[in-house]
């Protein structure tokens, strides 16, 4: 049976959430990483992302500026660094990824890094910059893939409110 | 350590994902019902929902037509109904929620229906549909929610590829 609520109340439902790592470069080539929430596929061919990223993060800047970003699937071992990086400004962090240990790899084509110890990592170009409400949503495409050499590895999960990350067990 | 692969292949990755049912009804008054897999929030004032359904689906059209439609999270007892809503095609199925059981109840505000069984339903009214790709992204206003009574009931997810549908332990 259904009971109406406020929205708010009603998405405190919505976990287990998904959770990505968005990575880019700045100009002088410093690294940066954001933990997006708002995130999913909108294109088949060619591959696309949406994610929801706020005008006033660092990421949003980069992202406009190079055109080119990282999109990671972080593993059930990583909710240490996922939630540093949901945590943290990148303005106000110096090398958000060396502070809290995230392992990168060279990108094949974007001038963005891999995280070494994802699930997978999907290179992305901008494709555009659409804005149905209050927060930008960056569509990139996808022009490489990356996975873990470790196939058991799982993904990591938003599993309840206040950031609270876990891989999870499917029954 | 990662390892270059086809993007298709990355995707096998991307377990477990979030599945909503979108429910509408025909100008005939008639409910039908669709599982999406391609589904994140994209705003929190107003709060929206971005949902990509394939032009060739009913639920488009009746989207396309109506305005309104509802979008339920269904708990981890629907997986067999999402399945079937997410299999059957609502132009060749005659009212695909009754054939598979699906109890609905009236919405406050929109002409479609709320699933009784689902943890969270949330009626919506279209604010714009987007093509980054090769699907249409239906971006829907939220303007009402319900949850279930049952507070301790789960989120059905898409554990793995071929709709392997199931509620997760958090760990």
């Amino acid at each position: 049976m259904q009971r109406k609520v406020k929205i708010t109340d009603a998405f405190l439902r919505k976990y287990p959430e998904q959770v990505v790592i968005v990575t880019t470069k700045s100009k002088y080539n410093k690294a940066n990483a954001m933990a997006v929430g708002w995130v999913c596929i909108v294109s088949s061919e060619p591959w696309m992302f949406a994610l929801g990223i706020d005008s006033k993060a660092l990421t949003y800047k980069l992202v406009k500026t190079n055109k080119e970003f990282v999109v990671s699937y972080p593993s059930e071992f990583m909710a240490k660094e996922t939630l540093f990086v949901g945590t943290h400004h990148g303005k106000e962090t110096e090398d958000k990824l060396k502070k809290c240990g995230l392992a990168t790899a060279k990108a094949s084509i974007v001038n963005a890094p891999l995280l070494r110890d994802a699930v997978a990592n999907f290179e992305c170009k901008l494709h555009t910059i659409y804005q149905p409400g209050d927060c930008p949503i960056i569509i990139g495409t996808i022009v490489a893939a990356h996975v873990n050499k470790n196939k058991a590895i799982k993904r990591l999960l938003t599993v309840g409110p206040k950031y609270k990350l876990s891989g999870v067990i499917t029954e």
